[in-house]
């Protein structure tokens, strides 16, 4: 009872916030209600910076090239006049997810809490790029469920474990064989590798600058820009 | 070990992203490896939305008008052409802290979140708004210590007990009085009243509308806008 009715009072009473499949055309019968209760929706936010608001998703192993590609297609878009954030290690874990450890449950409400941030994100008009190696299915699925199809894009950077142990950039692939660290995704934990992603990139064989490539044509294409 | 070499991983190395104070003097020096890390900075993208990023934290009794002054503001922002979003009950307790409850521990937690997204919002160049009764001096010290002082803003929405109660327009109080909810701000709770907030509304005297001017002034004032 507590708990029930003290929700309700940090919560206004309001249309819910139309999706991206139904908003375009439901927008006009909507509008009175809409300004009635005086809040921004998504729609608004979005044709305000003229973009679709998407998730990228980006997964793969460590030494894939997520951070790389998604650095870069952030940066282009940004030049291209686009409003964009990148969720990643570097401003969640140190910050909104600093209290997880890396149990399987800590790991599922890390990326629970990512796609929540992520969503909210959207909410506000930006294209959001999220860069975590998420090696299991079942946290992408939870992640396209809560996001919505339309919204979330599932982006594969493929690259064999043999490359990415090669590049190791910071010797994390020697210490996991050395038994240092355990649960490695690609050395002692699964990489589930996504069966229908909506984008793949080969990292094996093509540089970063044409994978970014790849990611923008994609957005043109599905017409998110 | 095994944590801390998996948040490595999870985590470029990189410049830290330079704070507001600093970064307008720091950025002809630092513009080099800003962009060999290929990261976008807050700096980047508030220019790019020619706004400064800033929290507006609004706090105060329910029923004090938090909500309706907030969506007030952001509405005119929005007007003006800025980039905006509201961080409430609606889009926060229901989405990403549902696992959250109404213990004082979990209480703390919720507000942590809510400055941690809050200031990824602030960092993606956003103004961002919060409505959320907050009644603890402990947890809005908190949440400006975690924003900095140049961008968090409290913004304390007063209005006597007996006015909210009087406007209960969900009812609350009343089912508060009758000692159906327990801990209750104002009722069995307290509600401790910002010493130095940076701008007062004066709900009684004067109407949403004016109180939503009064926080424009205060943005144009200090320049965020």
């Amino acid at each position: 009872m507590e708990t029930e009715v003290y929700v309700e009072e940090e919560t206004q009473p309001q249309v819910p916030a139309p999706t991206l499949e139904s908003e375009r055309r439901d927008s006009a019968e909507r509008n009175n209600l809409t300004w009635h209760d005086m809040k921004l929706h998504r729609l608004q936010r979005a044709e305000h910076k003229l973009q679709r608001p998407c998730v990228l998703w980006f997964t793969g192993l460590s030494g894939a090239g997520k951070s790389t590609v998604a650095n870069l297609v952030e940066q282009r878009l940004f030049e291209h006049g686009r409003h964009t954030y990148l969720l990643d290690g570097d401003n969640v874990r140190h910050g909104l997810n600093k209290d997880l450890g890396f149990t399987d449950e800590d790991r599922v409400e890390n990326i629970r809490r990512v796609s929540e941030v992520a969503n909210l994100m959207a909410d506000a008009g930006l294209i959001t790029l999220v860069s975590f190696i998420s090696p299991f299915r079942s946290e992408r699925r939870m992640a396209r469920e809560l996001l919505g199809t339309e919204v979330f894009i599932e982006v594969y950077v493929d690259a064999p474990l043999s490359l990415c142990e090669a590049r190791d950039p910071k010797g994390i692939y020697k210490l996991a064989r050395a038994g240092k660290i355990r649960n490695f995704t690609g050395i002692d934990s699964d990489y589930e590798i996504p069966e229908r992603a909506d984008i793949v990139l080969d990292s094996a064989a093509s540089d970063p600058a044409r994978l970014a490539d790849q990611v923008m044509d994609y957005l043109k294409q599905w017409e998110y820009i």
